[in-house]
């Protein structure tokens, strides 16, 4: 109900996001919360820390065991970046602890205008391990908001979401929001493919790169994605004012 | 009229900012577009992606071919920046496609009350190539309306490009704009291009790298520059309340 | 009054945050100015560039000389961001040229209704070279705002720092500020400092990395912190609803 | 027989290291070709280029296709580097094109008297894309020979191997190679694994990093792996002469 | 007759490597020196510090005017690495500070028994800064021999720079060497330009990134190079034991 | 007498080099072992990992402080490389473990014909963590044999520690080693400091960056150096044939 984060769907949002991103019938992908918030983090009582490592075992093979563990979670959470369709977050109610790492992997977040954000990890005696200490502060752009974050652990509410750009949109109700991402995303599977999924993999990269290392990779993605046929298929869509059949990657 | 991008204009921007680059006698740059709008992008007649380039050639002599002509376009662009001086980009009507590319590569942005911003790229079948991907994160800051604006080729006015810190100000006219342009910049130039070229140097180099490695770089930098003559010209000037003369670079 | 960053200001800055940071004692920090303005910058009249340094010297051996002082003088200011624990800095009146450095490298920043915030340094004659063109940008995240106020040098006031989130929160009085300022730091004070620390070791290491080398770091950093007891015994005050007492670090 | 690497090899290679990897009870591997040669390379009837993708589908669509191929064969090869065990390569008679890309993602490489080194992607018409061109530089040090194998595909034979330090040693018959590797890699299993191991990872990712940046990594690295037990036990073993029986991993 | 860098020397260099770049027709270079040898290094006499810059200038004026001499004179000696086709330096006699510089930037290096190499620069009161410092430790893979040689100014002769790898064979006259060079540029010039431009291109940008990171860039650029009518045109001679005929790029 | 490294030695180290680096009437040095030989490593009585951190200590409290120590330790074997003369060592009899990290750490090595060299951290339980594993591969440029001898832990001899390059030379006995180091030392100390020091600056930046990015520090590093009177004093040597006398930095 409060979509607590355990193993098992840890597991499910890799393997969900594996799928999406080798299935080309799938443009873009709204994810929500069902129950009574978008996600209360992890599990404590699972815990993320406990999982079958023995306290008794040597502190080093203690440390790989962790550290294996750890890699695992991250890869669920980055999966949504790493997934080549854009991904729409919808945060009603709480996202809490690695409900918030999870939502700062999409690419777009909406929020309801009861939605609050907190990074809760801090209160339990840990750092952010997977996700918010690196992803917010470049979602967000601002150091000062983020340290304050993360080191009170206090909440963040949807007006503030709004403005230091967490969320782009505030909606009254999970249902106007979802109708609204769903909106988006079926937009933006209208479009040419070759052109979504190229802009989703260069944001990322670039991200992470210089500016002339972002334009150098670039040169070389684009001088083969510009022989594609969506872009005569776009101009002359374009011209005839008619939408483009693109075909699926 | 719509000061489309065609490869003359790539060619000449090239050229004058390389020109600028080198004529001491320019401390500082207003870039501004003659016609209806800032510019509507790249020409989708003459297009990018088709000059000399005969679909019947081999794809990889093409991608060679494409690559090459690429980086001549970012190198155009991204000539704004390399430019030692700085660039205050006025923005009236329209900025589409490679009219963002553009603008995203100088200093400090303007624009007037009816300007609008739109990351046109993927509408016509490709992500773009030539700089937005790479530099609008950086300027606004803002990963999620970032994404927003790439995937859906929305249009965003002045004042959420004034609120996200595309743009520093908005203005009634373009001629108002433009005013404030030239008064910004002749400040600019009354200052001693010692400290003006050095800061955007090191403001560019900055960005791309980690703030150690940022700071190394400055010590290095300032250590043969705070040699200058424009240092005690400068405090003379601050003492006696008299504007100093500073030497051309 | 002024806060004039002389070289024994510097000296003590750096010397205090060294032992701020193997204190283990203390878990966070705040930081304000005595007198009139937070701080006015360096000392004209004493100079950065003069120290010592006879313009009689050879060039090289003057540039020798001067990278020594410049990475001294920085290792000043950038102790308050390798210091361990969070620190607050409290900005009243002016926090002009160095002042900016300063304030940048903390890691929560606060301000009066009166403060205003001055990159000062193209007017006389140099580049900033202690922090400012490294770390302001990454803090508020807008690189067009950023070069408007390093090429003009011009005020920027509260309103304007808050919104650009320079500044978290704009108060009244100076009191009222450290009074926030302290209860702030108070409830951090009360956290594990294994988390705390944690956390700005991290969010220092992501700041200049890139998302995938920062999810690695931390998989290996905390690998050997989720060992700690901080977790059960934050886990057992959270249900017992009780603060944990913590052992410093 | 000459162990020409198909798709179900690739897939093998893969999947066995992967399995290695997480198998506690393996602590170093020996890798050697059955058959006439160490390898032949990549199929040329079955190719890695034509799998499935129909020379008539959109170039951009055929481009995310091989380039999902690519990433894939690279995962394949690059899965003896991220195994955490040492991996010894045995080569007798040919190493060509793949087979130089394989025997290199390993930590050691052997080889006969009679074996030989072929860089032979150009004869094929294509660069390397699965290893040689980023390993093999590393792996000897030297540019100017990598560069005249890699342009004229022509055979290095095992003196030269050895000379540029390709491989470590030459044998007579692959059969006491093959008994020289076993031995080592004996030996090497009688080490503690939390040295091995974290040997392995440091040199990894101490060769794709500055020496600062390295060292960083060590340091929250061994902080947690020098509580183990295996230290104690080491220098137990030392002091009284007799071997130390480690816990598996 | 001893070959002196002067400034008409370096302008020259830069032009007609840009133009072989350019020129399809070109698929191989062997670069050498007429008269008494290789190249005596820059000539002291015009000097590359003294170049209209007046020492009366100010130091801060100075400086831009010889970091723009510096990048120029840098983007000379790089320009054949920049190049896309093999560069094969043939040297005779000695190669002396600029000289070494120079041939480091080339691919493969050829040498004369009676060839010796020396990084001058110390000796004339500065630190190489062409390139050597940055090529020669990647070329030859090996640190404390290059210290010897940047610190010492001492020459070093045929014998060992083929062993540490320098050059690449030694040969009794320069003729020969020449005739060699000329055979090996034959060669290549044989095979697929897809081929060998893409392997040099990868080769330079897998030397400066991490092995991951030439990986990926790997990936993209053959995601399109690989569906080139060289591999089938490369399989088919192979398989009926004739010469395949390239297209130009 | 085995020259152990102990925490006191370790602080002298630390503090000598710092004082080496800052006294400008030095200008090069030669580090060589009383004893019997050139170090034993670390000693396995006092240890690296046991000072002062009680085993009861909570695990991320004992994670901390070893962090810390570990820093402190490879900032004392860094001190060598970071001291701005170069750095000549010489290596009679053993170099153990961190005799090794140790001796990487310097620019040119020395060996006796009875030296050897032994990584001899993985028989101790532990990977190598304050040198060897960042500088062995840089030294040698090798990864085969460096990966031998880490899993290993066998002895290098002399010879095949010339062959690979870790020392540039063997001699007979220690006296005529250090008499050898001395005369180049010496020799190295007649040259231009500004030269000595700037070529020592960039080589070790330059390894550690991207030729590109070595060249454009480089550019900056000598637009100030440029100017030094140790060129024309140089110059003037060369021509009257007459050693110069440089001022000290």
């Amino acid at each position: 109900m409060f979509n607590s984060i355990v193993k098992s769907l840890i597991r499910d949002i890799l393997q969900t996001f594996k799928d999406i991103d080798s299935d080309s019938n799938i443009r873009s992908v709204v994810l929500s919360g069902a129950g009574r918030m978008f996600s209360a983090g992890l599990d404590l009582k699972e815990g993320s820390s406990k999982e079958k490592i023995s306290p008794d075992l040597d502190v080093a093979r203690q440390s790989f065991a962790r550290q294996s563990h750890l890699r695992w979670f991250q890869s669920s959470i980055s999966s949504l970046e790493k997934c080549s369709k854009p991904v729409i977050v919808c945060i009603h109610n709480g996202a809490i602890g690695a409900g918030i790492d999870l939502s700062t992997a999409g690419d777009i977040r909406y929020g309801t205008k009861d939605s609050y954000y907190c990074v809760k990890e801090v209160d339990v005696g840990l750092a952010a391990d997977i996700g918010t200490l690196q992803r917010l502060p470049k979602v967000i752009g601002n150091a000062s908001l983020v340290r304050e974050l993360c080191f009170t652990s206090r909440n963040m509410y949807a007006d503030e979401a709004l403005q230091c750009g967490l969320i782009n949109k505030i909606f009254d109700t999970k249902e106007q929001m979802i109708e609204e991402a769903l909106k988006i995303a079926s937009e933006i599977a209208t479009k040419s493919p070759v052109a979504v999924v190229s802009t989703k993999k260069l944001l990322n990269y670039s991200r992470d790169h210089s500016v002339d290392e972002g334009l150098e990779y670039t040169a070389v993605w684009n001088s083969a994605m510009l022989m594609t046929e969506d872009i005569p298929k776009s101009v002359e869509a374009f011209m005839k004012k008619k939408p483009a059949a693109y075909a699926n990657l």
